[in-house]
């Protein structure tokens, strides 16, 4: 089972800043994350993520400054010092595919990925807000099939400047003065739709070959796109049944792109809430909820749910049709179908996913915690968790210490790293560089050449 | 007198990665960075420098090959983690205004500022080569005048996100729920010629307000943009005469803009090479000299000159006359100027150039160095060097241990830091919010307004 610690500023619960045992500027103190990465690997996890967002979604003022959601790390820049103070940890950070070029961005992992010693990981996202849109001279945001279009692009560029130069191509003699051997540099000359860019890359390859690639999406594009080009996917559920279905669905796809099934690894988030009993989890839960601000609550919901504005339903009736939006199409799926299941309010549904956003919220003792984990785990609904506690670094502690040590006793989960890279820890392979599997011919020409 | 440690791979010099004492390897280790930030900062540097291009030069690979600029870090994920392993020095890096866009580069460096507790600079430039351009979907470069337009529009618009938040914004008081005074986020709302970039940034203010803006062109659309928006200059000069011009030209310019002399720093490189006699250091350069191969001299001197290509002329006959080229113009005339005073030949000009690079190399004892910079100081030449070492770590060592202690002897530089951030130890004021200057309008609004 493969381990994630999810950390955003001082925890996945809306109001988890205003906790007591939070340090409510975490957001931009490095120390809080170095001891909250420290956490994670002591307890030998697969890796710490980051999101991101490239914009402060200010359309309401009233909600957001109630909310520690306005200011934090870039990631990549936090991931690299990050670096420094871990040793075996992954380190995956969000970069979006709409708003950078691919040569900067293969760049900087394969950077951190040198850092590091091979322990980076790109979670590929296409963004979806305009907030984001309009800090890019963009008057609106991409479409979503042009956003995926643009990001299979921007995939095959990034990987194929990660290619540009064999693993042995450094020789660095200084007897004879060769420093690389020139016939193992390869240029991408990339020239298509959305980019065109030449390479080779100014970087040599790197200690996992390619940094290991996330994605997050859950609609049909972003399956497919998944299907081809993800090795880990994490993906937002709420049952077991609904994580079998897509599992299934997108091991499936696999075999078309000539893909092992073990090669794509699926991570439900989970929202967990630890107590001795399971009454003491629920008043823990409890006491986080009562800290949300109705405003907050709200503007959470019209945010989740692509953009809708709810304000202007009664907070207690039921919850109204969502027009799809030009948003994020599952996570409206996701919310519409949560609410008539349950048959939730517009208050019961900002106050569910108020913790998790759209995760599983699992209340209970590190028993049932890790019986839950277990079954997801064996009746495949997951190869492992991102877990998104609910305060930081309390909640994270709590995991670690009690739910870690059960899964372990069972067998689920490592008592040490095996490996040194993100991808060992995760039991992915090394991708061969594409222009190696040429060596014979290269050797071929060489002769004829001499 | 402010010192600034220009850090490249194995050291300035081009044949430096075949020096006996040299990690070949340096320029993709970590340790061997954090060791020469280390000696840096042990001897009080203002800032340690990190130069950058976004592609592989590699249109003739067999001087390429025989060089060690072919692969090294991402500058700023490279300086993130530099940041945990030092305390003290600032930390500058390259960034081109060319090849990316104004919110992600206003917010790396505001992250690196909060990271490094007030210690980052950018270093803005416009790239020059059209191997650049070819890796960001552009056929040929932008003209030089419209590099310049579009760096001065990036430029005020990173500076207007760096100002989107007042410092003391965040209050993130958890009775009351606020997170943040919305009175104190400001929209940038900016729609120019080549960026529209709305904002509010999403990092809070930094410590520094704004990271130091570095600048190092020299012409005259150079000098022009300096004279408006750079804090610190990097330039190359190979005589007291010509740097006391470029200094009193500068600092000139700055009234024009409200600005007073000392609130830009002129640091020009220096290329120490020193030894116990004058002797001795004449031996140690020409030891490196002997290591450079002849089809990289040829190479370097063609780039440094813009592009062109002098292998159809004889090594050993007069540099002809360069015609103007899209490149880097000013050191186009910085190279024409120095072959026509010294009346030099292609191989003369590659020699002289091979090591500083149309930076000025200095070879004596630590005494005879410490003199010239001590002239080119007090006689206004200089406000400070970037210390452009030819190898490391040994040649940064020797110049920290030798020369360093010789300008404190003579009161020139200082024994300890008296600040903690980049901006106190170059003595540069901290910019004040635009905003905050609003200050009692917004107070009155308020009170008109309850």
């Amino acid at each position: 089972m493969s381990l994630g610690a999810f950390l955003m500023e001082t925890g996945h619960h809306i109001a988890a800043w205003r906790h007591p045992d939070t340090h409510a500027a975490g957001g931009l103190d490095f120390t809080h994350y170095a001891q909250l990465a420290r956490i994670a690997e002591r307890a030998k996890f697969d890796a710490i993520f980051f999101a991101d967002s490239v914009s402060v979604r200010d359309t309401h003022l009233p909600s957001l400054s109630r909310t520690a959601r306005a200011d934090h790390f870039e990631p990549l820049t936090l991931l690299s010092a990050l670096s420094v103070v871990t040793d075996r940890i992954g380190l995956i950070a969000t970069v979006s595919t709409s708003f950078n070029e691919p040569y900067n961005v293969a760049r900087k992992f394969a950077s951190l990925d040198h850092l590091s010693g091979g322990r980076s990981g790109w979670n590929l996202v296409t963004s979806s807000t305009e907030t984001e849109a309009h800090n890019f001279s963009l008057d609106r945001h991409l479409d979503h099939a042009v956003r995926y279009e643009r990001a299979k692009e921007f995939y095959d560029v990034v990987a194929g400047l990660w290619d540009s130069w064999e693993d042995d191509a450094f020789v660095r003699d200084k007897a004879s003065g060769i420093y690389f051997d020139a016939d193992k540099l390869h240029v991408l000359g990339h020239r298509g739709k959305h980019f065109s860019v030449r390479g080779p890359l100014n970087v040599a390859r790197s200690p996992q070959g390619w940094p290991v690639v996330v994605q997050a999406g859950a609609s049909e594009a972003g399956r497919e796109l998944a299907a081809q080009t993800a090795e880990v996917i994490f993906v937002a559920h709420q049952t077991l049944d609904e994580a079998q279905q897509f599992y299934r669905d997108v091991k499936g796809r696999l075999a078309r792109y000539g893909r092992a099934p073990e090669h794509l690894k699926i991570m439900p988030g989970i929202f967990p809430v630890i107590g001795k009993t399971q009454q003491e989890a629920h008043d823990k839960f409890d006491a986080l909820q009562e800290l949300i601000d109705p405003a907050v609550g709200l503007a959470l919901l019209s945010k989740m749910s692509g953009g809708i504005d709810l304000s202007q339903y009664p907070v207690d009736g039921p919850v109204p049709e969502l027009p799809e939006t030009n948003g994020g199409k599952s996570r409206q799926r996701l919310l519409l179908d949560l609410a008539r299941r349950d048959n939730l309010t517009i208050r019961d549904l900002y106050l569910r996913i108020a913790g998790a956003r759209g995760h599983q919220q699992v209340i209970g003792t590190p028993q049932s915690i890790a019986d839950q984990l277990q079954q997801w785990f064996e009746e495949e609904g997951a190869d492992g968790f991102n877990i998104m506690s609910p305060w930081l670094p309390g909640g994270l502690s709590e995991f670690v210490d009690t739910v870690v040590p059960e899964l372990q006793r069972r067998g689920l989960f490592r008592t040490e790293y095996a490996g040194r890279t993100l991808r060992e820890h995760l039991g992915l392979p090394r991708p061969v560089n594409r222009h190696a599997q040429k060596a014979p011919e290269r050797g071929e020409l060489a002769a004829a050449a001499s």
